[in-house]
């Protein structure tokens, strides 16, 4: 079985629905950017978790399409909201909404593709549509609590990594979870199947964020679509910057520490940032709990029965975190 | 029956219910406003429909309380993010939430909003959970659809009234028709009741918009809880500016002409409008189609069964578009 040639007939599938899922032009004030944020690509990662997740409990795929295109839109949601509270430019390389056209368009864009989302999702045949439904609804509050806390921690000089690793949990790992048990939810899995494709993806929605973190340290600027650094210049408090300062002494700590507290950081102090990065071991730290957050998810996929789609999410876990963007 | 009275509880119990759903407090920056927003009193109206709405077809209110309040939290949602757009400075007497934090707070607190509604409305218990869930769904586009209208107008320069009474559907008369099609729905009405109190609400909806537009010119500004004239200066198409441009010549066509234009109005533009709308019948015509409106969307109750819970709808209907503010 070629995985990455299915994963990419996959992501077609998902980009085609989520196209033919507007469906409407008027207002064009709305639809046409809504139309954008839907035509901008993505590694599509939350509804392939859908599908393999209904896969891998012995359905088709194809029934999980709805509940998939549905967590995308939820996801594009969230990415629309939070620029603009991060006051992002760009997103995969294009302008975002509130750029390209105005923060109140983007408020309205993000609100109609929850509903959007919602409509999608509600598609879905299934006896346990109510579950499915609360799962993808406490991802919403999961994920707002996580923005929130994100914000926060911005205005907080001292922040705790184990606070940190909330607030992602919050942010990122409830909405990968939301996926997974989505997906064994449609699929008709068992109690014990839907809890280890929960387990799965809450791992998996973390060490994604941490790599995020270290990526926007160490990562290739064109590949990662956005520019180095940029966390630490909006006056993020990342996994790296909190871990270095557990350890740094001296004047690297005093430096930390001025990071911490200024907030948003300039050009040359991300330069000097990831060298402290680097001398403290924060990058390995990162790469060690990522690894470690790895082999658990894949522990969890253990408890499914073997099968082709459990095979893929091995395979699928694999190209996620070893992504160099 | 005192129907005042039994409004009271209802709302009373509404109210109580709002601030228990919350059950947390962290994130403060996130949840101090939510509870804020729903302390904020208000009429209720949207949560009274929907259980007055399920007694009318023979099930208890209580039934349908889960999602009464899930609709009031989901119209809390909108007022939130259209308080920004419109840059609303406050709302039923108190600083709006962008106000009293910042924009990206109430962005947020919209979007936790709309998810609470959800996890509330999913509490109900219903074998047609499905439809009610789409219902509501569909509640929220159509009201991102309307605010999007209402956006584009502000722009344009030339509205005609089939328009604006299309963006009104959709910005408050969808909401209204939601909330009595899910009531009956929570109630396990016949597809002929859910019907008839859909195409009710939806009326009563559009006539409490038109009223709306009435109070903004010749309301109480006390009791009307915002300052009046607001809409012109904000630069909104109302139901009179536009019906007064189809009767107004000479002079007077110029000037609203200018005020179509020009955008947003001055106080003394507002006082030289509400002249005009006398003058040209628009105040009437508004009060004509406000009594339109109402006659037929009791004509749709009539089509229920008779039960204390309709005559108390009656009442509801009548007190709602007789108010002063």
């Amino acid at each position: 079985m070629d995985f990455q040639q299915r994963y990419l007939e996959y992501k077609e599938r998902v980009d085609r629905y989520l196209l033919e899922a507007v469906g409407q032009t008027r207002p064009r004030s709305l639809y046409k950017p809504v139309t954008y944020v839907l035509a901008g690509g993505g590694k599509r990662i939350r509804s392939i978790l859908v599908l393999l997740a209904c896969e891998a409990v012995g359905a088709p795929a194809e029934r999980a399409l709805h509940a998939g295109a549905g967590i995308e839109i939820l996801h594009n949601f969230t990415l629309v909201h939070d620029d603009i509270m991060d006051n992002a430019p760009s997103r995969r390389g294009r302008p975002t909404v509130h750029t390209k056209w105005d923060e109140h368009t983007a408020i309205l864009v993000g609100d109609e593709l929850l509903a959007l989302a919602y409509r999608i999702l509600l598609r879905t045949e299934s006896s346990r549509i109510r579950d499915i439904a609360a799962v993808f609804t406490e991802g919403v509050v999961e994920v707002c609590e996580g923005q929130a806390y994100d914000k926060e921690f911005e205005r907080r000089a001292s922040v705790s990594v184990e606070e940190y690793l909330l607030m992602i949990r919050k942010k990122t790992g409830m909405m990968v979870a939301a996926a997974t048990e989505i997906g064994a939810l449609v699929g008709g899995g068992t109690e014990a199947e839907v809890q280890a494709l929960k387990s799965y993806g809450e791992l998996v929605g973390r060490a994604f964020q941490i790599q995020d973190d270290l990526l926007d340290v160490v990562g290739d600027e064109k590949k990662f679509g956005k520019s180095i650094g940029s966390d630490l210049r909006e006056g993020k408090k990342t996994f790296l910057l909190l871990d270095a300062l557990r350890v740094a002494r001296g004047k690297d700590r005093q430096f930390l520490k001025k990071v911490l507290s200024n907030g948003r950081a300039t050009k040359a102090v991300v330069r000097e940032c990831r060298r402290i990065f680097h001398e403290t071991g924060a990058i390995d730290a990162a790469g060690r709990r990522i690894e470690a957050d790895i082999a658990e998810a894949k522990g969890h996929l253990q408890n499914l029965k073997p099968s082709e789609a459990r095979d893929m999410l091995f395979w699928f876990t694999d190209m996620l975190l070893n992504r160099q963007y």
